[in-house]
C-alpha cells in the first residue's frame, strides 16, 4: 500500500484532487481506498471508502458540547485520535495498492496541532507516503498570495515530515495565456524570482524578518521548482502528478515502483 | 490610533490577549476600542465595541447559503469585506487611542485569503499598527510544533506586511522549571537552535526543501529573539507586551511614541 494525502488551506481543491486521482488509479488497473479525514463534511465529490464522520462529526461535537463552529472544529480533529485504530483496521481489510486520505477543509486544525501529524504517522506505519501540498493556480499568479502559500507549505511539511510534492489546482479556470505564464515560472522560476524582487513583495519590515529577501526566494523556488499542474475536472496533469508520486515512492532513482498493474 | 491585531493558530489565545491588554490600557489611562473580526465566535471574553457579528455571523451563512461549516467559513469571511466601511465608520467615532482588532478563530481563512489582508489595510489606512502573532507556550517546548508555528508566523507577516510581534501565551499553565526554560530559549535562541539541529527535527526530505538546516535555524530564531511571554488571566507580561509594541510605533527607535496618558 502506498498513502497519498491530500493537503492545503480551505478551498485549494482538496476532496476534488482526491476524487481526481482515484479515477486515474482505478481506470489504470489500480485498486485504490479513498479516505475521508474532514469531520465536518457537508458533501464530497468522491463516496469514501473510510469515512471518519462514522465515527465523529463536527455538528455531533457541536451539539453533545454545546460548542461554537470555532470550538467544534478543533475539538472534532482531536477527537478523532480516538478512532485512528478504527482506521486502520477498515483500510486494512481493503489492502488497496493505493490510499488517498482527504483531510480536514481546515489545514490549520489538522497540521498545525498535535493530532493531524500522529493521524498521518499511526495510518502509514511501515508504509511509504506522500503528502501532496494543494496551492490554486489563481493564488500561484499574484505575489501577494504566492508568497505566504510557499512559506505556509513549508511549514506544514515540517509538521508532518513526509516528502511533500507541490500541486497547483484548478488549472482549467485559467486563461490559456495564464496558463502559460505559470508554466513557464515552474520550468524557470529564477526568472520569477527576479520580478518579486523587483516588486519588492519580499522585503518585510524590520520587526518581522531581518533579510526576508534570500529567504522567501529560496522558498518560492522550492515550492515552484517540484510544482505539478492539475486539473481534477479535466483530469489534465494527473499523469505527471503520479509519475511525480512514483518518484517519490521510488526514493528520487530513475525507476518507477513496481506496480500491479498490467496498464502500467 | 494605534492598531493592534491579534493573530494566531486556533486556541492561541487571541481573544483573551485582547481582553487584557484592553484592560491593561484602560487601566493606564489610554482609551481603546475592542473590535470583534470573528464571524464564528461563539463567546468572548470582552464585550466588543465594534463587531463584525452585527454585520455578519457564520450561523446565518450557513442557513441562507445552505452550507457546511467549512464552506460558511470561508463565506463569511470573504463576505466580511462588504463591512469594511461600516466598520471604520464605527471605530471612527470612537477615536480611542488603540484600536484592539480580534480576528477569526481559524487563521487560515483570514490570513491566507484575499478577504484578510485588504480588512487590515482598510483599518490602519492612516494609522501606525502592528500585528501580534500567538503561539501558546505549550508548543514552545516541542520542536515538532515550535517549528512549524514559527515558519506559519512568517507566512503570515508576508501576507498582512505590516510589523508582526511574536507573543508566546498563557504562561501561567507553565510549570516553573518550563518557564524558566521558555525564557532562557528567548534571551538566547542559539544554545537552543543547536539542541534542534542534534535532534534532527530541522532535516527535512530531500523531497520537501534543501538545505531545511539553515533556514528554520532563521526562521526559528528570528521569532524567539523577539518574542515576549504573556498570560491573560494574570497579567504577567502584558507590560513588557507594551513596551514592545510601542518600540514598533516608535519605528524602532529608543524613545516611547506620545501617550496622551498621565500615568504613562
Amino acid at each position: 500500500m502506498y498513502y497519498v494525502f491530500m493537503l492545503g488551506p480551505a478551498g485549494s481543491g482538496k476532496s476534488f484532487l482526491a476524487m481526481a486521482f482515484h479515477n486515474w488509479l482505478e481506470e489504470h488497473g489500480l485498486t485504490t481506498t479513498v479516505v475521508n479525514l474532514d469531520p465536518a463534511a457537508d458533501w464530497l465529490p468522491y463516496t469514501p471508502d473510510v469515512d471518519i464522520r462514522n465515527y465523529v462529526t463536527v455538528d455531533d461535537v457541536m451539539k453533545r458540547y454545546n460548542l461554537g463552529p470555532n470550538g467544534a472544529l478543533i475539538a472534532s480533529v482531536d477527537l478523532m485520535l480516538n478512532y485512528v485504530n478504527d482506521l486502520v483496521e477498515e483500510i486494512n481489510e481493503e489492502k488497496p495498492n493505493y490510499v488517498i486520505v482527504d483531510t480536514p477543509g481546515q489545514l490549520e486544525v489538522f497540521a498545525f496541532r498535535k493530532a493531524g501529524p500522529i493521524i498521518i504517522d499511526s495510518l502509514t506505519r511501515g508504509y511509504k507516503s506522500v503528502v501532496l501540498f494543494l496551492v490554486e493556480s489563481q493564488m500561484v499568479l499574484k505575489p501577494a498570495t504566492l508568497i505566504p502559500l510557499t512559506i505556509l507549505s513549508l511549514a506544514t511539511a515540517f509538521s508532518h515530515r513526509k516528502p511533500q510534492l507541490s500541486v497547483i489546482t484548478k488549472i482549467d479556470l485559467l486563461s490559456k495565456e495564464e496558463y502559460t505564464q505559470i508554466a513557464k515560472i515552474i520550468e524557470n522560476p529564477s526568472d520569477f524570482i527576479i520580478t518579486l524582487r523587483s516588486s519588492e513583495q519580499i522585503i518585510l519590515s524590520e520587526f518581522s524578518f531581518e533579510n526576508s529577501y534570500t529567504f522567501v526566494e529560496k522558498i518560492v523556488e522550492n515550492y515552484l521548482e517540484n510544482a505539478v499542474m492539475v486539473s481534477a475536472l479535466t483530469g489534465d496533469g494527473i499523469d505527471e502528478l503520479y509519475a511525480e508520486v512514483q518518484r517519490v515512492f521510488a526514493g528520487g532513482e530513475d525507476f518507477y515502483t513496481e506496480e500491479p498493474s498490467e496498464i502500467l
